[in-house]
């Protein structure tokens, strides 16, 4: 496919490092010096305006800020364009819906970037899981933080009309899409508090909540940016075993996942820890997965129902646990 | 002090061992046998019937089952005997809140064996926070659990007659305990889930919890018998610096606790590790310190006051949560 | 079997509880008390003299200070009996090989209590091995050591007469056995360290060695009774993988094996980790091995020709690398 | 001062990145492209010819081949400039002799560039050894390898024309040079082997040593290009407590160092353990301590005999333990 990347910052730089055979033509950027440097590095890219980014890729990616993500997409959308589009995909629901209803309408595939699927532990747990290793999931519990940057609330993270929340809608959904991926259920109750407690901000800074799904499973999980010390746990308790995703490298600790598997006579588990201390490649893995789904193929990624299932969850907790 | 002990199952055994100073004169358990068997190994000790425990002593450690706390530890108070009670004190508030008049009326000292605050990490962490070393406290975040046993729903403690309830009332109140002793507030709202999941029982497996206070800190904690391996985390968030308790000693890994100091620029806290791989000294300690409220000293170990608050906690959980 | 111990002290005792099906029926011991509290333990076992011992055991288990491991041995193989003898047999090379003769003659199975071929993760490491998983081996690397206990210069260890050697012929042995079981290869070659830096003694406390084996493998060592934290680490290179063995339980933390496979690109290695956190088998395990041995079967056990060439590196060490 | 670097290369270019307040003026290198690339990113700092390096500069750093470090320092040297040297400073002892007899006569400092006694794990440990925090040393125990890459055998480092040898002459020095500096004792004793055992190559790529000092200390050391997954491990053992520092970042872990103090009771060791997450300072802490040096402050780094010393039993090594 031939591809074109709106928005040009860490994101959008990570995308054009990870397409695999297919072909960056376009890419665009509000600060254009962006986009011409990315389109430097490749050949073949071009630092065009949007409207012609849409115009020659098969395929759009949208890595903007949260405010844009949306409008974006629907444009790139009705021009007929597959589009992967970052997560949250939106800063809402009401945001978000519409662009699954164009979708349906002009045949066209549109996953949302939730990389943390494609992560070797995650991928490798989902196979556990499917293969019956945990047995009947009982409930998740995760942990999910950084400690933030001097003038954190400065960025547009911090500004609520841009990014449409904070900690929760940035770092927690992450685990709201693992938690609703791994249990295979949606969330029908949201309890907790989302606060801010550190940051002289507008959006939250922290995220405390308890998921229950319409089957019953909890969620268990925090999302912050006041963790002081970067922080990325995933735990899975099924009736047979726990697995426990931590880490994505770099500070966040090298990625590993542990298998806890309880013996018949219980008492400690049996206990294997797999290791994975190469560079990250949940992106290229994601994108992968995106082309094999505009083949047809179904895919891992997260559909735009997926996200729109995680926003109404977050939409719920900012109403509810403030 | 003259010591007697009701109840001689494990904790009554480990309560024996831990004395220092003061003489063992008088136990009794339902089950004679075990008193016996606990007055052979302590020269000075005898196995009597339960008023002759409370006559013969000066202070009584009740170690019964949850339904014989109060009952048995108002008959040694009413008897102008000191009373170091076992968590949780009883069953519920109801039943917890007599002895508090009873212990004021008479004049004597009554202290609830919440133990975890003497475990050497622990007290660490409240001298580090009282020299101010993590600035305000924002939240704590909590994971206490055991894998449980083969027949665990069998004992006691999934009886609700006799415990007032299950993984809550066992494990949680530990949490619940540390979390108001750390935080220094009292708890104003409690938010989330109490469910059974796994074992065949009629009280609770697992407590998903975030306490607020009346300040506005949180305490997110989860409490479980299905954790499948034995752990426990402790996480204490100032404006400043994070605190982490892990381990308890034995089966729950070595005790240790981690500081991560921010600084000034941010990024990567300074870290510092400090762990107890000794044996565990918290009920030693914890009697000293009774020892000491009963000559006058405040102390760290937990009141009344704190065991009702935190059965409170529990009342409103098993009403709000389920 | 009808089984009979001599010598009831930590490691009888611990023999006696791993005996599976077969029947321990006498016991000695010079200090007569501590037979008679192990026959107490046991039905059907009684205290009696060593000629008795041996006279009604169809095997004899010899856990005696180390100048009486052959010489009772001796006695039970010449009266053909079977025998395992633990670690390390004899005293020295002199001292073992009428042993290995008699037993010949005799025509009566013995073997060397080596049982650290036996912790779970030693075993496996010898399966990955033996399935060709790490390729052909290169080096091993090991340590192993404890802080020493007060007194320690005054326990029968640190006599040179009762123990014919220090760390290396205590804990060191155990590392050279390993080496050569895993290296499948005699030792040519010993060069570098014994020597007495701590303890007031007049063995060594401390053994620094660099062996070859007659194909050119290396096996780089550390024995140490100063090494204030418990530990035992042991490290084997092949040319495609590295495997590392870790802990022994209890104070030498939990058992584990790390797997680190090179890729065909190199860099980070694919990391596999199985942790073993039960109660130690090996005591059972090897005594299963040993009963097989007896009923003909090659099995995993040390046998004498292995102690005998573990004596020997113990031998050379000590002429030459005072 | 003004600095001239010669060797554009990876080490090169982190010696130009560390130089705080001095200005970097001529870079040179055999490929001059690299010269001109390391130019274009200073201000003020100019590509040009190796003698001009040396006129325009104060200060010469010397970051070539090993097989370039002597000539090149003593060209400088002998135009009156200061000079820090890489390690090994030579190819051989009777290569860098000669510098050490000239910088004495030219009145210049030249300190050799071991930047691994300036990582903090390991200053921190040299402030409590001189503090006497361990009491008097017994030995030290350490590990350092990495797995190789593709190709290692063809570049210059498996050239003993260019390197003067390989793992003991690359890594393996890093360890001589931290054992002499914490022992505070010189090298009388060689012992162990240096072998090829992997990399078709006519250098070593692991070797095994235990040193003995003038004083009876042992150091036990192993350097391995065969170590499949990178590591860095050295521990110092005091008669009352063991260091050890583990990791130097990135591939190599998290820098830390722990602290085991035995009790004076023995039994388990008081544990701290502080971790420095933070990027590597130490090539900006040796620059400072260079600086200080030729303003003739004592400092930290490693003088020309300590580099002639290390040199020494390097050359000891490759006579008697191949």
């Amino acid at each position: 496919m031939r591809v074109g990347i709106v928005g040009c910052g860490l994101i959008g730089n990570k995308r054009a490092a990870a397409l695999g055979g297919h072909s960056l033509v376009a890419v665009c950027d509000r600060d254009s010096a962006r986009a011409r440097a990315l389109a430097a590095r490749v050949p073949g890219a071009a630092a065009v305006a949007l409207d012609e980014v849409i115009e020659k890729a098969d395929a759009v990616i949208v890595a903007t800020t949260n405010d844009q993500l949306a409008p974006v997409a629907m444009r790139a959308v009705d021009a007929g364009k597959h589009v992967l589009v970052e997560k949250p995909g939106a800063r809402s629901v009401a945001e978000l819906e519409p662009l699954a209803l164009l979708a349906e309408k002009r045949g066209v595939t549109v996953r949302v970037g939730y990389n943390h699927r494609f992560h070797p532990a995650a991928l490798r747990a989902r196979e556990i899981l499917d293969a019956g290793g945990c047995g009947p999931l009982m409930f998740v519990r995760a942990r999910y933080g950084h400690g933030g940057r001097k003038g954190y609330e400065r960025e547009w993270r911090a500004d609520p009309a841009v990014s449409g929340g904070g900690e929760l809608i940035d770092q927690g959904v992450h685990l709201i899409d693992l938690a609703r991926w791994y249990l295979g259920d949606e969330v029908a109750d949201v309890r907790g508090r989302v606060v801010t407690t550190y940051w002289p901000m507008k959006v939250d800074d922290n995220a405390f909540l308890t998921l229950t799904t319409r089957g019953g499973q909890i969620a268990h999980l925090h999302a912050s940016c006041t963790e002081w010390k970067n922080l990325f746990s995933f735990e899975i308790y099924g009736r047979d075993a726990k697995l426990h995703l931590e880490g994505l490298g770099g500070s966040y600790g090298v990625e590993r996942l542990s298998r806890y598997q309880m013996r018949a006579e219980m008492g400690p588990p049996d206990t294997l820890i797999q290791e994975y201390p190469f560079s990250d490649t949940s992106w290229a893995l994601e994108w992968g997965d995106f082309a094999a789904a505009v083949s047809g193929t179904q895919g891992r990624g997260a559909t735009l129902e997926d996200a729109v299932a995680t926003l109404r969850v977050v939409g719920e907790a900012y109403e509810r646990c403030r």
